[in-house]
């Protein structure tokens, strides 16, 4: 399916699943809407934590196109969406437009899909797409920046990297800052806190061959941990892996802040 | 004078001149300060117009202190101030602890010393450097992305630099996303709507020499303009080339993005 046909079928409801692997090349999204009193402060978040949350577009109160996508609506093309209320998701659904308020002010964040892709161009593997897995996910004992209500952990996701492409694994994804760009963190889980890369706090746990070193990079889940510290009274996010997926080449993206 | 004795003196009233070729090597900012309530609109408006307004900080209000410069107060550490009344700049102050408010947002954004520093490591000429002028800045016939209130053209510096160098000078200035990164044009002023290179609408013309090509870049003037055109009540901003100077290594910026 092209990139506005899953978009098309994810408003009809008739493609509810995650987008990985759909629509390759095409720029995907992660999604936070929340009430205007609280946008500056979410923003904000975001400047002060460019790696895990790479700010690609906002759409004011009432607006609902991406530039990146002609004709669509963020409030029902994406195949499934989150419900938050006072911090608590509360399930998942698969149009947003009942639970959208007039004053949401919309934030389309970068996604990691970006690099990966990039990564398998530069045949370095990708191991859970290799084992059609989610990405493993860590909560990590380094703090974001708060901003506002906004605080909470940082979140990594973690990929296996053989050992002599560590350079070339950190070049590469160093080339997308707006798809969280290069790693965080190399070979130490412990140095963030992380116990056992073989229990994951979301996600799955992936192989590790001999000879292959964890790397870790900034994860589009941690303003989701935000919203549930800061207890806003309602907000809507993508449900994970259930990106928005647009009409334009992934390679665009950052090309227009260098 | 090191970076911390500037602003000390600064403070004091007994450094007043532009920044320009102090403390060499430090990084220097752009100031905007504004009440809260047009805060998230500006950080909008500088996140769609990365190029002309790269956000290096934002300090909330009742915060004074930036965290590349341990000790300084952003109210009187500049030499110089300008204050917009309506939009209208009214006048210079040494010291902006009068006209602040409480309610005021302090927003650093990069400057484009830090990339001409880096052109002259790369033995790359710096004319107005040279000519010991200001830069020359021009209003663009280019819209800036317009966020709330804040909205005008696309003000741009323009360097003057030999045919042979152009692939280098736009690689070198790539690397500092934070202090305007790349051009934005290479070689067309018709392009941008300016018609005379001899008539800035700021600083100074300097000369172009045989083989020589103008190259443009997005400048840290554009959200004056945009100020004055919201009329809001009260704004403080840097005098030009009166940077916030601090004790942070220039190189380091932007490298927290990658």
């Amino acid at each position: 399916m092209d990139s506005e046909t899953i978009r098309r079928e994810a408003r009809s409801a008739l493609f509810t699943g995650p987008t990985a692997g759909h629509a390759p090349g095409m720029l995907q999204l992660n999604l936070v809407a929340l009430p205007k009193r609280y946008a500056f402060d979410f923003l904000l978040f975001a400047q002060r934590n460019p790696k895990p949350m790479p700010m690609v577009e906002v759409l004011e109160a009432g607006r609902y196109e991406s530039r990146y996508a002609p004709g669509s609506d963020v409030r029902s093309d994406l195949p499934r969406y989150r419900i938050f209320m006072d911090g608590h998701p509360t399930g998942e659904v698969l149009d947003a437009r009942e639970a959208w308020c007039e004053d949401f002010i919309t934030f389309l964040i970068g996604c990691s899909f970006t690099f990966e892709a990039a990564l398998e161009r530069a045949d370095i593997p990708v191991r859970h797409v290799e084992e059609a897995k989610n990405v493993p996910m860590y909560i990590t004992n380094r703090a974001t920046e708060a901003a506002g209500l906004f605080s909470g952990p940082l979140v990594v996701s973690m990929r296996p990297i053989p050992a002599e492409e560590l350079v070339r694994v950190t070049a590469v994804t160093a080339r997308y800052p707006r798809a969280h760009g290069a790693p965080l963190q190399i070979g130490d889980p412990a140095a963030l806190g992380i116990r056992s890369l073989d229990h994951p706090d979301f996600g799955q746990a992936v192989t590790i061959k001999d000879g292959e070193v964890p790397v870790f990079w900034g994860c589009g889940v941690t303003p989701q941990l935000a919203l549930q510290q800061a207890k806003i009274p309602l907000a809507v996010t993508h449900a994970p892996g259930h990106m928005f997926v647009t009409d334009t080449k992934e390679e665009i993206v950052g090309l227009e802040v260098l």
